[in-house]
């Protein structure tokens, strides 16, 4: 179930289709493409990741969603342009039917879009029960046999965590306030976790990551994720940053600029909803680089970043990227990044992903915040004493580690000292 | 001590009179400015890495190098025009107190260099005798207590291993007998063997990498590292293929070319340097990403490498790669990388690095090939029955953890799922 | 008439039909697209080329080929994938009767190409023959009134201008005698300038730059043009350097390199055809920049081109320069330039300028080399007592004024100072 | 006389006293490196442009300079790391001896920065007054035979021009009445116009470029030339968008974005400053590309300036520009260009050209708008009922066209038809 039937939820939705038909490949997706060592080296033992675990099949997925514009996935991935038309010909009657419940929507959060297609609610508290109304009406109609929740809305305007975030109670009693810092995004998980519904958050919208929502999900022995898809350039980021940091090379300064023409684009033209992205995207290196622990190295970094709203580019964003390094007694260095990327695309399998572990997560009564997906976010959620880790690596490592423990295989350390004397 | 006493090891040697003196920082070297984690993230044990394991103290170490032209450190590193003169001024007295033995060359392997300061002898064998004296006459005289060398020399034509590489007596042989296949490189290699001298590649040659010398390493308790320093496009190269790896995202073709202008551009301009460059090149992409076993991902990769001789540039080379890469449902994205380095920068921190490690290798016991310094290395050195590992995040973690059982600290996983009931 | 029915020559086809009927625009086209300005700038008489100049309109054009394969235009568009199908589609039935006349080709001259679809002849000079018979029957066939004919096929092997090519008589002496230093170009070159058949050169070959040519041409009233038309690297090099000459800017080096997968890109693999196209390419900034007249600044270029066939990119080819500029006291700066083009889309309508400028010359009673036709060509032909202009905005300028004083307008100086008393 | 002592200003006065020594060349000054064509091709006529017309000699220039800080010429030159110290060094006597005037400032317009030797006035019309008398001061302390004035301070915050600018009584009633609309940079070039100082203005703001400031020049006699001097990126931009207009290749897209990090950064970081600037670099495009003649090629165009504040760089700025450009049929190519450039070092040149030739103007009594110097400039000041130049080429033609004209040459059109009958 996807809040935010945009041009992300109908990539995914008609990659998903495609590959069941065998038209093409659901590339990127690391349950479906990718797979996962067992045991030593010698063993030659790497099977797929979705044959190694026991992940729900693409074949089971069914696809509901909520939006505040009513155009179903057909139309909306006609105008989104992400795809060419072979492909969504070659899907378009299953899109076609694919329709939008009305989006639960107040317009302050998202200054940018006009909905037309949104629930009426005399509170933020009824406003929750009729999107829980939505999700058991929608697992009926579908006879499914569980749901997964996925938002792949717009970044919402900043909100820092207040007090009404801190406990069950106060959060509920905030949204039968209509509590200003009760955001649209936060009423779709709260109803997912109501209904024991696992949710990640696409966004980097607080949403699902502040102390009430981990404390409920922990109660209702739901397993939860985020915060803000790791694509383009923080993805670029998060791959070279702990390169750098690994050959102890130092960085003095790095700037970022993304062009990008899609309905993202116009949003984070807001100022405000640019912030919320900003503080993701900020993060990454200081917890990557951990200026404090090396001050030689990165104790002057001068990092920023700036996304520009640039039409002519559609949904097929450019970053740009400039490193001032330096290395051996101080030499300045220089790396440039010119990434020609596309936003859905490099999303879309993220969506599927999440899907697939948060229920595999579910059905192995993992719950509260799932640290070893970290993996696929730019903000990652982590218990409240840890800092959150942001090396794709690590990211990596202990999500590969986290499925060899679920299935009783022994953990990979690299060490392989064996194989000398 | 330093067969080649060029760009790289005047650069290296500099750096190391100038970081005693506290005039400058040793940037790029993981044991002097690296941290390692031990124990648990809550713990908060980051110790540097020298002070976490017994490495030798910058202090503590002498220089020595062999040239085939007989100007001395100071000479060269005025030439080299890598280090500002304000740099090579302050330690310029040291500098030209280290001057080169005369170099074992035979000028059949580097064609593009007319060598004036070489060394005579009757045979390849009576050749080895020769730096064998040069070694033990150097250490008397410094009163050093042991000894490490590291290739820092040109590269040479590409040598296939023969039948005189297959075993010590064939080598040995092979020496009494000037067998074409054994170069100048194998001839410093198997002196420091049979001096019990742990020994480093630097270059793509052959040199320390073949039967031959693991068994001679073995025999004589030496440990043994190679081959080709990884610093600028390679070394983006293992940290950028494992980034798309690790997000399942396809690969149809990578471009990278060089354009750099000193010594080193100079041999490679010659079609035999070239193709040993070039096979250490190119074997990386095959290694970390696998084609057999991702024929979607990366079954057909169109890699193509060039290295341009290019003046205006001296030792500031620079790299520009442009990767053909697709996401979901096959759609084309393109990441474009260019890398403004230096080149003796960059592997200067290397020679460092590898002559602690080697020296605490060699204190600890450990003989023959070092795979966990793969990590500091185009094309890493392994067991036969392995492949080699060029994903630099794993060559880091087997690194780490290599230490850390050096010292009878905990493997790290990255599980960690005790934060999370 | 075009000799090569390949991606170029069924670009520049469709896009003719396809603006023919009002469903795509010839941009790039300066005649077509361009306007010119006449008179004062207060005048405001700013006409479309097409509209200052009596030229033949693109209803007019009927289309002829000869090729070595045998796929007719519709064949050829579909498998060279420059267009996508939407536009091979609209025309297929006029490309479909496009099938070329069998090849006047001699393979020692494009050594990757094993043509299929070739003539016989027992001599070069019946081989002149056979073409002009294959001229005056597609006139007649086609009820044309005028001809023109482009050279559209592969880069030929690198041959240098010898004594068959100094007369009229020697190069008939040396068709007879088929001498090798005839390639297929020239043979095509000469049965046009037989025919009085206008004829420009789109590769770097000999072709009809040579004393006997540019004779003949004059002798029977036929202008010609040449060669190599400036498509990506060269047309941005030839902007560039302009720019940094006007600005008294020096140059310390120019490194190009070029990717490119297509027929052409195969071609050029072929180190000798390669020869011909790096001749062409490298004369032009020492054409633009004069190192002679200004020693200080461009005295000492270090300049390399480089063409990569890639395959990943097909037709799409990408170009990427690095400029080591100096500017006051010699202080260095770079300027790198990355070039997505697509090499038949820039070829097309000069394919275009070219056959409708040819023909108005011919008409205007101007016969031999054209000069003021420079602006297309990467290697433009001139008087022998002249050197080539590079610089674009001359060839601009050169090429604007010849229109005006063709149609008796009023030359440009841009001089303009009645304006300021 | 200088306005404005930073680091264009001491790059500038250190480059002339070193290029006196012989120390280094004035690389990047047309007057000085240049050569001007006179005659025929064939005559081969091609003095320096300073032998051509008869300039003042850099021998003949002395220095003064007005600042809202007290350093003299070596402590900015020191503090701006624009010269290397070697460069410095051979200079800092004579630097040492300039010493700035203190400033006209109001800090209203500049609000980034806080100067601490400024003077006081009761009125703007008598800071007029003091700036008048510095002026007779310094040339009467340097016995100098006559003056021109260079702004070369910082960039003001917009103003449009009001009522106040409109004539001379106006302004000089403004004066005496503290109009907020008269900024400190127009104070400074009413003093010049007063004194018949010849004036040009280095940077965007207004300054001298409205009907009153040129109703004075023409009255005194006095040439005038504006505004904003032209360097890296739209230095970069007037030379690729007449290229892409004289191939008649479309744009879609332009983004355009600089990071640089000296004062001139620090100062933009104020969005009222970077509004003039932007309203300088966005007009550039327009007239180049005339969207109005021209609506299939250049209708519409997205086009984006961002300037970034990224001290890491300090004056050696970067310029990344992205054009989305399209061809034959309209399929769309990129180009991108990278500018390592050097802010000081591309402007000082230009200072020192304009001084020279604003002085040969005067001589030739030439008064007001000098539109033949619009090569130098962003926004070029023009005659009312003209539209502004911004095309390299023809601002340069129109310069050497204009120095021909001066000294009774034939101006060149580049028709050169008489070479083929």
């Amino acid at each position: 179930m996807l809040p935010g039937l945009g041009a992300v939820a109908t990539t995914f939705i008609a990659g998903v289709l495609l590959a069941r038909k065998g038209l093409a490949k659901p590339i990127g997706s690391l349950t479906q493409m990718g797979t996962i060592r067992l045991g030593k080296r010698t063993e030659d033992r790497f099977p797929l990741v979705r044959d190694a675990v026991p992940l729900a099949s693409l074949d089971d997925l069914v696809f509901g969603a909520w939006d505040i514009f009513p155009d179903n996935a057909l139309e909306v991935a006609r105008h989104a342009e992400v795809l060419e038309s072979r492909h969504v010909d070659a899907v378009a009657a299953e899109l076609a039917q694919i329709k939008p419940m009305a989006g639960a929507f107040y317009p302050e959060y998202v200054r940018r879009l006009h909905g037309t297609h949104v629930k009426a609610a005399r509170s933020k508290a009824e406003m929750v029960e009729q999107v829980r109304e939505d999700i058991r009406g929608f697992i009926e109609r579908q006879g499914a046999e569980r749901a997964v929740a996925i938002w792949c809305g717009s970044t919402e305007v900043y909100i820092a965590p207040g007090d009404v975030h801190q406990s069950i109670a106060a959060f509920e009693a905030g949204l039968a306030a209509d509590d200003p810092s009760i955001s649209s995004s936060q009423i779709y998980a709260w109803a997912c976790l109501k209904e024991r519904v696992p949710f990640a958050n696409g966004a980097p919208n607080l949403c699902v990551d502040f102390p009430a929502a981990w404390q409920l999900a922990r109660e209702m022995g739901v397993p939860i994720a985020g915060k803000d898809f790791k694509t383009g350039q923080t993805l670029m980021k998060t791959i070279l940053a702990p390169g750098l940091k690994a050959r102890s090379l130092g960085l003095q300064g790095w700037f970022s600029t993304n062009i990008l023409g899609n309905r993202d684009g116009e949003v984070l033209d807001d100022p405000n909803s640019f912030k919320t992205k900003e503080v993701s995207k900020l993060g990454v290196l200081e917890q990557i680089l951990q200026p404090p622990r090396y001050p030689d190295l990165y104790g002057n970094i001068y990092h920023k970043v700036r996304i520009e709203y640039y039409p002519p580019r559609g949904d097929a964003k450019e970053g740009w990227d400039n490193l001032d390094i330096f290395g051996w007694l101080g030499y300045p260095m220089q790396i440039k990044v010119n990434f020609l990327c596309r936003d859905s695309i490099l999303a879309a399998p993220i969506v599927l992903d999440l899907a697939l572990l948060l229920d595999l997560a579910s059905r192995a009564s993992m719950r509260g915040t799932q640290e070893w997906l970290s993996f696929y976010f730019k903000s990652p959620m982590t218990a409240p004493e840890l800092y959150p880790e942001h090396d794709l690596f690590i990211q990596s490592m202990k999500l590969k580690n986290t499925l060899r423990w679920m299935i009783g295989e022994e953990l990979i350390t690299h060490l392989g000292n064996e194989y000398y004397d």
